[in-house]
């Protein structure tokens, strides 16, 4: 079967899980690889301080032997290491139990400090606790939380290994940032691959970067955060990916689901396809035929 | 099990086929309905001069009984009227048996003189021929064609009843097409409402569709296309639909999967997410907050 | 993506449609085979008079062209004959709108002829009808009825093909029926493989068929209907089907699903799992050593 | 989205996991109930030490808060306490890198002294050694190991305690163990329930069961093992579950393929489906009428 994955876990509970089936027996696999896009993740100027607490690391349960994979399903495991300071507010028991004696409130649930009971606009609070009928909005929140990315970002690193068997090569960077610069920045794949893991916007233009760096900090001092687009790039793709028989194998429609399922992002692009809505298909079709080759399997 | 369906058929082939899964049994259906829909899919100012001839009709095959659905696979076929005329091209039999003998070429397949060796840019092509390891590439853009968005359509005209049953109705229309006007119009659902089903273009506002329609004139004369963008607007959602509890069922990314396997369709938006990479996190509030109500559920 | 199927139709409708998906491009198709399928399926001693009458072929809609598959979904259709005769009972339209005004009954159905009230024992006909909140109970048997299986026939049909590509074939036999022999027979792939197409029964030992044939008799002149046992054969399957990694791909459950979602079908067994259950391991092992080779994918 | 679950681990790996999702939100869970069913699947007389010395307690990682379901993924893991002796042969690092230098044999795997070359009868070690072209089986058979079950042990107690919402429960008993007693026990639902959760091997007779225990010592003595029947029964189902609709939505189907799954069950059987086999049809429709109800959802 396919590559597929399942991810589990709070973003303040006692570990996220990621359980990837469908990877080929006897594939290498660099566990330090996986670290380091866990760490990568964690950069970026202007996130929250516990972006700088934690220090997230994989443990592989399963799958994975003497540096190998063996064809059955890979589980790995990134314990929050702030747990035990959330045990009461997040634990499977009651908290009672766990010490602290509570009352029920009225819909059977337990009050605590850290309960939210205030949905915030253009998150999944509301919706979900209307889905769920729960009051405590952290019931919410907890899972819609971006920390579940982490999750994601192991089983990418997993994916990455596989494509790169093939010769595939997946890299992204920040094109702009709070209309920073006016327009997006336009990078060759050299450029890109130049940028430092520990850069702080992931930009490959370290002039423009400073720009919106002062950007965020300038939000931040008002209290308010900025838009932007990163683009992702990929060298070295095997023909045939995705396919045109049905619907739901259309490569452009997988890769649009699996960008618009990350948290707060809310457009994608195949190529130029939101500036070439207002041009001639000629002008499309140059592009096509002297750079990239493009969409084919769509 | 929730609404899922499987289209198949190609483009000059018998028929198109949709089955769809999942829909309660005993909901009233109206097949005039599906097939105002597809009507309505071959009306357009400036589609080729097939969409004029062929009047698409669903021929209902199962799961729909004195008008109401049994909760069993509803089979849906559209035939393809011209198919007398593509019996030898495109039939089941090889030519042969079905009266003209002809030579098979190297690979095993016939000639004919529909047979396509040159892969068009921007199309499923050269990427299906290379992955099928076929010579006729006809034996991929048959499939790969927009006109299997007809079985879609009759698919999308059962959905919407269905979704009429809980109060809710999905609208589109044209608000940029080659860069007219200039910002992509912005309508309210009353205006959208008003747009009469023969609109040439399904834009609510004439005078924009007149320019729009000149345009048109202008890149067919010069054998060119113009892109474009369309809305989709949907009003008295039930509240939960998708589910922040996994990547795979959020609405966001199924939305965006489902646009994003359209043919010729290169970039999908929830809300304003193109204009809001641009801007701080409060200007996307504050329209949240006054106008739509957005996204609680991603 | 891997061989999948859907089927769709009901026993009195228009037609039974199955779509089969994942067949690799370019793979040459014998319909005639199909059809000979079907006619096998209509045979067998003791049947209804209704199986005698139909003669099922298959239409294929798509996936098909000049005796090649395209690699694209697989749609096949086939017809009911005697639709005609059902067309009110069974038609997409309301009776009135067909010709015959009806009253609606309490529960806004419309009462014909042919509407059953009263479930049958054994059948979905009660289940079924709670399920869905339905009085006419055809609604329900219509697609709970074993007509179904020639739309899974004709996927077989098509299934074996694509086997046979690896050299694998698939032989089926009965081998017990009504305690006829006392012992399930025990027969040879040879003797397997000299049944007739045209076998009354489908058994390989032409005098215990004899006896098969005077049991069915004795059991319809009193009413009566007559449990079996069929024993299916494979021989040339290639290594790996299946998977012992995740639970849902391991073969043994695959296959017994697959038999047990067919009407009547109430028992499956690997090998000789029935009566294994009652041996020592030593003996079961002994067996697979010198006849089978069996289930190492489990 | 309806109950599923995955499962990862290796039998002699770190650890078990299971990843349930499908769980309604506000479903209270009895922790302790999940680790009775763990403790009563490593009881039972005959079985291996190993069962004795582990005592395997579940950790719930994610989706259970406050003793509630919170609607996203449970995931639950059962450590390896005895993984620490397994270290160097099942460790995720090479174990050179673990302290002990190794060389690399032929196939770019490592030696090490339980490496397996010879493959069992009756296990998945050979056709999965095939498949994925290893020499060393224990690859294999670490995932292919009954050890899996206990995952699935974990996920059936969240599944005992879902259905318990709606009234329904479940139970097993063994009927048959190599071939005692001669017909397998049946027995009344008040009879099963009164097994003590300490019973040896889970019989509902005392005396029958001695005798299957005396079976056992024989068959140990002489390095045998025995075959058996389970009988799985519920009781309180809701009506409606499964479907007629869609073959692969068969309860029966469903049902037969969850349990051929499980390691060494070779046969399933739906109320008495094998008896019945050598039956008239009056035979069983009386047996139905008065004692089941049995299968109207089929």
């Amino acid at each position: 079967m396919f590559f597929r994955f399942t991810t589990a876990g709070e973003s303040h509970g006692k570990a996220l899980v990621a359980v990837v089936e469908g990877l080929p027996a006897g594939m290498p696999i660099d566990i330090d690889a996986i670290n380091r896009e866990l760490w990568r993740r964690q950069q970026g100027y202007g996130r929250g301080g516990r972006m700088k607490i934690e220090s997230d690391k994989v443990e592989i349960l399963s799958g994975i032997r003497h540096g190998q994979t063996l064809g059955s399903p890979v589980a790995m495991m990134i314990e929050n290491k702030d747990f035990v300071h959330w045990q009461e507010v997040m634990g499977v028991e009651l908290p009672a139990l766990a010490g602290t004696p509570q009352k029920p409130d009225r819909k059977g649930g337990l009050k605590n400090d850290r309960s939210v009971t205030r949905p915030r606009p253009g998150h999944a609070d509301l919706a979900g606790g209307q889905k769920f009928g729960v009051r405590d909005l952290r019931n919410i929140l907890e899972r819609a939380s971006a920390r579940e990315t982490a999750a994601r970002v192991a089983t990418g690193a997993l994916a990455k290994q596989l494509l790169a068997q093939f010769g595939a090569e997946i890299r992204s960077h920040v094109i702009q940032l709070g209309a920073i610069p006016t327009e997006p920045l336009s990078k060759t794949w050299e450029e890109i691959c130049a940028i430092n893991d520990d850069s702080l916007l992931n930009c490959a233009d370290e002039e423009v970067q400073s720009e919106m760096i002062a950007a965020i900090d300038r939000a931040k001092e008002s209290g308010d955060t900025l838009g932007g687009i990163y683009e992702v790039v990929a060298k070295g793709v095997p023909v045939g990916l995705g396919s045109h028989t049905s619907w739901n194998e259309k490569l452009d429609g997988r890769i649009a689901q699996a960008f618009m399922s990350i948290h707060a992002t809310k457009a994608v692009e195949i190529g130029t396809g939101i500036t070439n809505a207002a041009r001639l298909g000629s002008e499309v079709h140059d592009e096509i035929y002297y750079e990239t080759g493009d969409d084919a399997t769509k």
